[in-house]
């Protein structure tokens, strides 16, 4: 990594910048050149408004606050000034960095004003650019074998929504009567999930998700089946027929409940699975185990359900995860939001319910994130983002390794698809810590599951910009002895 | 009604308009100055859009294709050229007319380029602005006793997180050690509802909705009792003495079932109600129903949700329906979305939970939608809409009333409160075929039950804007012989 071009990037506190620039930059890329750290964060500013908030809304999940006006690119900026390095990116929510040129441009266009000032119901009155901004937008970047897209607002919406499309599906084909005036029958259908994995926090959604206790604490929920997911033990070469094993044994264990919950009468009309179990702790199963469960599906007629909120928009270095899979036959519903700006769900044909007014509500979707996401894509197509991710998650996976072998005792489990890794920390203290030291050097992160961090950098992110953190990283863990 | 300045308006087909407009116009209000109908709805140019989604998207539930550039007031623009009276706007979630200047003036102000392009994650990194904007916005009409708001994306994530909120309340308020790392406990707490009622249609907002069949078949839902709501006779003054039995019949109903299933130890948590049921039928109870009601659930330790969502924003000529109950004791929390442009609810301060991640999600609402809504608000207060409104109402509601007198066969059941309005017709065919013929003269409209029709102009629906409909709805139903 050889620079053509060097800038010294300097900084106020003592955030160290090892690795050069491999490139000069072109103009319209200038964005920070580092961050610059006036505070501790959450700074003064910040702790005003917390108390502001605090007597409208809980504040204790509250970070900081931004200046999202005075953020640019990779980097992120307080109200305090200060300005860091974004590895979180809103928890995984912003494609293509702050302020990028493209979506200004959206936001100024004339031509856009009425779409902006007046929100249609789109599933009666869509504007006349919907189809055209479908076919630019989510349909560019449809995942192999879906023609069809239904947009939601968010990402909970979305996966309570393929959940409905998934039960009327699984009645149509078994042959049950669906009239429209009889007395609904809510039939005691039931989705398979895993362990670990998260799929969202509204009563349906929450039914299948199974990550932290106090998510689900105090509130009712269905009695679905939960098949565990594959705990690899790391790192993946040495432990190759042991991981093969667990995740035979994840397999069969998936299997049986579905025969049983089927035998019972309680029948399971779908598995619904992340690519990726992310805010579960960033677990990783193999492409093989994914190929084997879709089989697993078909044999059994359930409907398979890729999740892709957290993994979908290009930052595993193509633009869907499970596209890493090479399924022969694709899964039926992938659901997404997040990256994607808007909602919603890709779903075969099969699942889209032939009578009106079955999988609806007023909005269904917000049709200015879908102006938003075209001139994404089109970004995203450019400039070549996809490889990008596989770049950057090049640098920073090799950068992870190296900070693993460094530091043993505190660090293990480097693992990642693109950019989009993890690495464990010894303890959930610890791993805590790390995470405010980091962020007082300039780098945003997050955590996830009980001991790992996440690493979520928008499509932007270079090379450079990878050993920039890999730098302030490496400073902070440093500093925990 | 008499005009100082008379406007003669022209259609080129046979609209009537027989009633004169009340006031001269301000320059700045100037908007069409009727329905201008070149095609049936749908034009050609709304079939050719029609055909090109439906092979991405199910067009079932599609009316026409819309020009919301064109689109101005209360006038929905088509995209054949065709304008319309908009006497539905989005399913009631319009809130002051199309392409409002105050709106337009928002998105194009360059301070908050930085909100409509940055989505942030609310919860965790809010905006500078974030509780200014909520002061300003929802906390400026907040229902009266609410000092906290809870943003969320639409109605449904709303409905679906006070119903959790309600879940951890009651569990709280019981007692029930709620240990961090515990098992989660799923208990089988319950909800009351009303039949007719409708609250979203995600899985848990689902189990509370009892509208329409084809709404819930097939779909997996939890058994929580549902209570009959009030089928009250009109015209309300000749059976007052019935209506009261209906209403009194109801409520010990309800308190039965609280009774009941408490004593069966499927404890109910809270009870949900429209203050209209507005998909169910616009059904109507009287304030001291409602009245009645508060006591029950404070009796028997409920918490008392109020689902505003269509209510809410001012048609019923105060900015919360349930306002006009005049409650001793405010409700626990009160939901909303569609006028409001942002989903959310108020709840009092027990109902907020202390711990983190108990009530969360990535993006918690849209701050953009603040942004307009603060906008909206302040052209409420400054041109008076919610006098408008009563005004308005009154004069659609007394031609309501004139209209049933004169077509006794087709129309009964004139009601509403502002302009939230609503008359039935003989049976569902014929509401169907008269919604279609208003449409075709220039007015649009919704149905709602099985056999009604709801009326929900925006709050900048004037009165002249009332006479014109009443003029083109009775032209259409003339034509039904």
């Amino acid at each position: 990594l050889i620079s053509s071009f060097l800038v010294r990037i300097s900084f106020p506190f003592s955030i160290g910048h090892r690795h050069q620039q491999t490139t000069a930059k072109r103009v319209e890329e200038v964005e920070f050149d580092g961050p610059c750290m006036k505070t501790e964060v959450p700074g003064p500013r910040s702790k005003i408004l917390a108390q502001q908030l605090e007597s409208i809304q809980s504040v204790v999940q509250v970070n900081f606050f931004c200046d999202y006006e005075e953020s640019k690119g990779n980097y992120l900026v307080d109200v305090d000034g200060n300005r860091m390095l974004d590895v979180y990116t809103q928890i995984a929510s912003i494609p293509i960095g702050y302020n990028h040129p493209a979506l200004t441009k959206v936001m100024t266009d004339p031509k856009n004003m009425g779409t902006f000032v007046n929100r249609p119901a789109l599933g009666m009155m869509p504007p006349e650019q919907f189809s055209e901004k479908l076919v630019n937008g989510l349909m560019a970047v449809a995942p192999k074998g879906f023609s069809r897209v239904q947009t939601m607002a968010c990402g909970s919406c979305s996966n309570e929504n393929a959940y409905k499309a998934i039960f009327i599906w699984y009645r149509v084909r078994a042959g049950v009567l669906s009239f429209f005036f009889q007395v609904p029958g809510c039939p005691d259908l039931t989705l398979l999930s895993f362990m670990g994995g998260f799929h969202g926090r509204t009563l349906g959604c929450l039914a299948t998700t199974h990550t932290k206790a106090i998510q689900k604490l105090d509130v009712p929920s269905f009695d679905w089946p939960i098949a565990p997911f594959p705990q690899l033990r790391y790192p993946l070469d040495q432990f190759e027929r042991e991981n093969a094993r667990e995740e035979a044994r994840c397999l069969e264990e998936a299997e049986d409940l579905i025969v049983k919950w089927n035998q019972k009468g309680r029948h399971v009309a779908g598995v619904v699975i992340e690519p990726i179990q992310a805010e579960g702790g960033d677990n990783h199963a193999s492409f093989d185990f994914y190929r084997k469960l879709r089989g697993i599906t078909k044999k059994h007629g359930c409907a398979f359900l890729v999740d892709e909120v957290q993994t979908g928009g290009g930052s595993t270095g193509k633009f869907w995860a499970h596209a890493h899979w090479g399924l022969d036959d694709p899964a039926d519903i992938v659901s997404f939001s997040k990256k994607m700006l808007t909602g919603g769900y890709y779903q075969k044909d099969s699942f889209q319910p032939d009578k009106p007014f079955r999988i609806f509500n007023t909005w269904l979707g917000d049709h200015t994130k879908n102006l938003l996401l075209t001139e994404v894509i089109k970004v995203i197509k450019t400039e070549n983002l996809l490889d990008q991710a596989k770049r950057s998650g090049k640098v920073m996976l090799e950068g992870l390794y190296d900070l693993q072998d460094k530091y043993p005792h505190l660090l293990s489990k480097a693992r990642g698809i693109g950019t989009f890794c993890a690495i464990d920390v010894k303890d959930e203290d610890t791993r805590n810590l790390l995470l405010l030291k980091a962020r007082n050097k300039g780098v945003v992160l997050g955590g996830c599951g009980t001991q790992s961090i996440r690493f979520r950098p928008a499509l932007v992110f270079k090379e450079h910009h990878a050993h920039l953190f890999l730098d302030i990283f490496n400073d902070a863990i440093a500093e925990l002895k």
